[in-house]
């Protein structure tokens, strides 16, 4: 990881390729207290833009989200070829989408993602965020390490 | 990840074993203007701490570090068995140990580790943190996901 200042960046291909891999992002937000707090979760990359999907009450990430300050979402792969984004931007609340939580859990859960969006779309407090980064970094430490 | 809320804790030795296998953390800090800040990073864990190794200067997150404040882990597996770590504490600067980035780099580059080490103790910026989680979570999402 510490090779990055040698390494390249992605392509805009390259990266959607890398974001399309099923893969946790690791988000950031700012406690109430100014503490980082960062937590793995399910993400959809697409057109350019993050999805995530969250409970704002049941989750202190969540109301993290909500009181719309910046996010930081960091994925990168473990195994070969070494890659990884970082991006950062303020998310917006876009409720409670069926086709936003079926294609995220089905991502993620495959054939069970049926059963856990018919539970979240029963959740009061479930949302769906989007991400536009603001700002997008990303290295390919190909064979670097 | 959203399973989690019935999703069991990881025992100590459950905890020892998950973070033994070579996986990424993600590291968040909150930066100068208080926001959030999350890159990916190696570590090692060891009797119950966490080392990790930046450059104090050239990198942001080192920066951040190294003014003592507190910091967010987060670990996770993409793969079955799901599992995640997520800890909080302030971190504590070693210095260049050199026995502690032989040991981390040889978990991540293998043999190359050795060429690795050599370059970072060129470093004058390079040095070693310890962190002693204050707070631990864990989750194993198990059969639930």
């Amino acid at each position: 990881v510490d090779a990055r200042s040698h390494a390249r960046s992605l392509s805009p291909q390259e990266i959607d390729a890398f974001l399309a891999e099923v893969r946790l992002a690791h988000l950031a937000t700012v406690d109430g207290r100014g503490l980082p707090r960062v937590r793995p979760v399910w993400f959809l990359w697409d057109d350019r833009v993050f999805w995530f999907t969250t409970r704002i009450r049941q989750r202190h990430t969540g109301r993290d989200w909500a009181e719309g300050g910046e996010v930081s979402v960091s994925v990168a792969s473990d195994d070969q070829p070494y890659r990884a984004v970082i991006a950062r931007g303020r998310p917006e609340v876009v409720g409670r989408d069926e086709g936003l939580l079926s294609a995220v859990s089905s991502r993620y859960l495959g054939g069970r993602g049926k059963l856990w969006t018919t539970e979240a779309l029963r959740q009061p407090d479930r949302v769906v965020f989007r991400l536009e980064p603001a700002t997008l970094i990303s290295w390919d430490y190909g064979s670097l390490l």
